[in-house]
């Protein structure tokens, strides 16, 4: 993290040395990685990037050659070739080892339901960093396993149930994907058993792969609320899928509401451009939590500002720090690293004006990078 | 107010002494406060707060702790305990007495429809203070008390006529919550009398308490309309009954447009996340005004830029101050503390920059934080 | 531009000097302007001013009596009675020229579809800036001068695409204006020809003046796409007659996705206040270009933070300037100096904090400024 002269440099020591909970990533990749496939693992586009541009050129590419090629023993602002010749001197393993390792997170909980086949699962993971890995796992691809090995529509509830508390039994945390599946505007009572068969019914005659049958997605949100673990929701951008207008987290509140009585911490993932919207609900009900992921490491100098925004009417045992990293390590890096510099300048700026003590300061980046998802997600108490 | 060094001490201190005029605000709390009482006063959810974490940790909560403090006698951030202790030893009357008396409110306009006998009313602020305090009247409290006293359902049009006008013979305003009693998205044509009668059948049925019947809620509004007074909307933030999706100031855009023949200033509240959409309108209709009341304390140290947002395209002129305060009063004193200095620092930054002169930014500061209001509401002429 | 401290001056000076190419901006008033007609024409309100204010106490108002009023010899912040009357002794013409020329555009796409006959056409604007400018043709004009040349609605679509064709013959750009004629949510899918012949009878049967008949908006909207020009929507704020709400380029993700094949850019204007969403658009879809004009000018002061709110998202190949100033020419030069000046603080800004190299900057504002407009509608090369 650059130095800053306005952030005291207490706080600023204070922040570079906090070991962070990442309370949703993804693995790494394990191999190396072309100029081509690079590029298009640091875009949320999932269109070729076409050849009148380089994806380099964004915030993200330049927070890369700023952040990421030190790490690597380059300077700072490297070139695009020379950073991608130098990743591939030092090979995928190198690469990955220093990044992690530089970025300074102490625990990572690691969501395994997208292109597990092409990253490091959760164990390849803790060897790499020499951290604590723990696992959140996916609704949508228990389900879709569940329909790959075979089953009844009438037998798929309770085979999903017993498949989804074996796939869990040591996890940490469920995750849903209804906002790019469906969108967040779906029903929010939790649909009858007959309503279940017969969706399952439609869905397996379709071949049982890609879930996006809306009453099935509500059932599966409804089986693990009961299941109890933290629920994560993809929230607002993110997902080429998708359609942002329905990735709007005010559209959950008939869900949040419904759900309140389970006493399931609701986890709001990323939620860019709407951050300010999960910032109220958080602030509303006890049990929905939020965070500004993803975001941090797509706009690269501009995430100073978007952290700020997250820090206006949440109460700050309500905001949580994650990655959504996945595939180029960089991505890890810069999400621990951009968010430490962030909280650094924006809370260093609060002090500065006389706002806030430094005690504050420390207080709220320690809760936020670590203390609020070690209480929600019980860290370091056994699974 | 903290001395700036980016701002003109010329403008620092004309802000510091300028008279405001609260457009919106409520009654001070006139007991002593536990510090369960406090805390639940000092967010917008009707939860209890969480017994693993602080209503203090958040932004309003540093805010009390820095600016605050030092009226009660005590360091800028103090302890919560420190601060609580000190409370109770001065005592309710003390503490308001000199909170309300350093926020330099020169006039308020106090709406008495919530909870009134929890708080102080119009002329105990009036004492407390020692600056003129005038009403505002919410519609649904005025249908709630005719339901009160025993209506018919043909009856209800004609005597809830009869008692707004009674009951404000002396008011400067009035103010509707259909944002959370139904939701902006209503249907913005006044209803037919038969329609009305009809409705308010139903709502008698039940009861007549709670006023959520939306033909009822769109008559009040058109009463009000008729009655003549500046019509203050609940907009945005600010009510855990909210469907924030559903209090977006764009779905007032039917009303405005049959409204404003009618030459009744339409006067949006509060605002938050929305104020950019306030100030669109405000900016395209002559009788809109909106203010972004309630977010500068809920937003400490965010509320400078919250303020600077609010100056992007609507008129200067169609801009107002008010803190939306209710209970603490510390809350009123923030309103106003943290709105001055947002603004000297907004203000003062674009002087410094070179962009405004400082005659503007003195203007201007006069104009949002007190002229406009008086202007509309005919503040020191006889109601 | 003034002096900034935080720009490094070498920066500072490049983007002083860059050669920008407005790909939105329309002709400017070429007759003197009374003191009414100027203000009315300083604001996006169709509604007259009120007579207690002055459209000079707005954000735009303030920009022109700082940026315009040295360019016709008077000091910065001049009363708006001194700017106005040294504008009537200078005269139109040389007002005109002298703010054209000083705000170093070198290349302007003008749009002619509205109220042209009071403002100065292509040619006569090449006339007073002494560059190239290049015609964008609204399709609703179009279909409007077709209505009036009299058509039946069988024959309709043909003699529409005639006339497209010459009309656009030299041409780099085509314009929709669907947000305010109709609302961005309209359906996707191009409309039968049964379809569009009806509708062209419903709409010639009322005399075919305004066209605001959805099926024959969508109809010119792949009429254009067929064409083959880079096709610009009008985006978000900037027009009495629009439903903000309506106006979200959200909506238009069914198109833009329907359209993806045809291989025509889509260029998003204005955006405000929704240009994050634009930026989210432009990130996933390689053929979605935006930009954040008209509200560069409207928000002075402020138009630093909107630039830096549409660096975030996007590959900055995907991002442009314009202006879209109408009639009074200070709009012209504002567009052009406000967003030069909001670049260098921000991209100034993001070198001065280390995140940047100063050649990461040049490369990006020449992108922006000039060279993603040039790739996009091909200029330099014959139309």
């Amino acid at each position: 993290m650059a130095a800053d002269l306005t952030v005291p440099p207490g706080l600023h020591r204070i922040i570079e040395d906090l070991a962070l909970a990442d309370h949703h990533a993804h693995g790494v990749s394990g191999h190396d990685l072309s100029r081509v496939e690079f590029e298009q693992l640091i875009t949320e586009s999932d269109r070729p990037v076409p050849e009148w541009m380089t994806q380099f050129d964004s915030q993200l590419g330049y927070a890369i050659l700023r952040h990421c090629a030190p790490v690597l023993g380059l300077e700072p602002h490297a070139s695009p070739e020379a950073y991608l010749a130098r990743r591939a001197v030092l090979g995928a393993d190198e690469v990955n080892r220093r990044l992690l390792t530089a970025s300074g997170v102490g625990h990572y909980l690691i969501e395994t339901g997208y292109r597990a086949g092409e990253i490091l699962g959760p164990s390849a993971m803790a060897e790499v960093t020499g951290v604590p890995v723990e696992e959140v796992v996916r609704l949508e691809a228990v389900a879709e396993q569940v329909a790959a090995t075979g089953v009844t529509a009438a037998g798929f509830a309770a085979r999903f149930a017993e498949v989804l508390w074996e796939r869990t039994r040591s996890a940490r945390g469920l995750k849903t994907i209804v906002a790019y599946r469906h969108g967040l505007d779906f029903d929010p009572a939790p649909p009858e058993p007959a309503e279940v068969s017969e969706a399952a019914g439609r869905w397996l005659a379709t071949g049982g792969a890609r879930l996006d049958e809306p009453v099935l997605l509500r059932h599966l949100i409804w089986a693990g609320l009961e299941r109890g673990l933290p629920l994560q929701f993809h929230i607002g951008y993110g997902d080429p899928d998708l359609d942002l207008r329905r990735a709007d987290p005010l559209l959950l509140r008939g869900l949040i509401e419904l759900a309140e009585p389970v006493g399931v911490p609701l986890m709001l993932l990323h939620c860019y451009p709407f951050h300010r919207h999960a910032g109220y609900l958080a602030h509303v009900y006890p049990h929905v939590y939020f965070d500004i992921g993803l975001a941090v490491h797509h706009t690269g100098a501009r995430s100073d500002a978007l952290v700020a925004e997250c820090l206006e009417v949440a109460p700050f045992a309500k905001l949580l720090f994650s990655s959504d990293a996945w595939g180029p390590a960089e991505l890890h890096h810069l999400g621990a690293v951009l968010w430490r510099q962030a909280m650094a300048r924006v809370l260093g700026g609060f002090v500065a004006d006389g706002e806030w003590s430094s005690e504050q300061a420390v207080r709220v980046v320690t809760m936020v990078g670590a203390g609020n998802a070690r209480r929600v997600y019980g860290l370091g108490v056994a699974a």
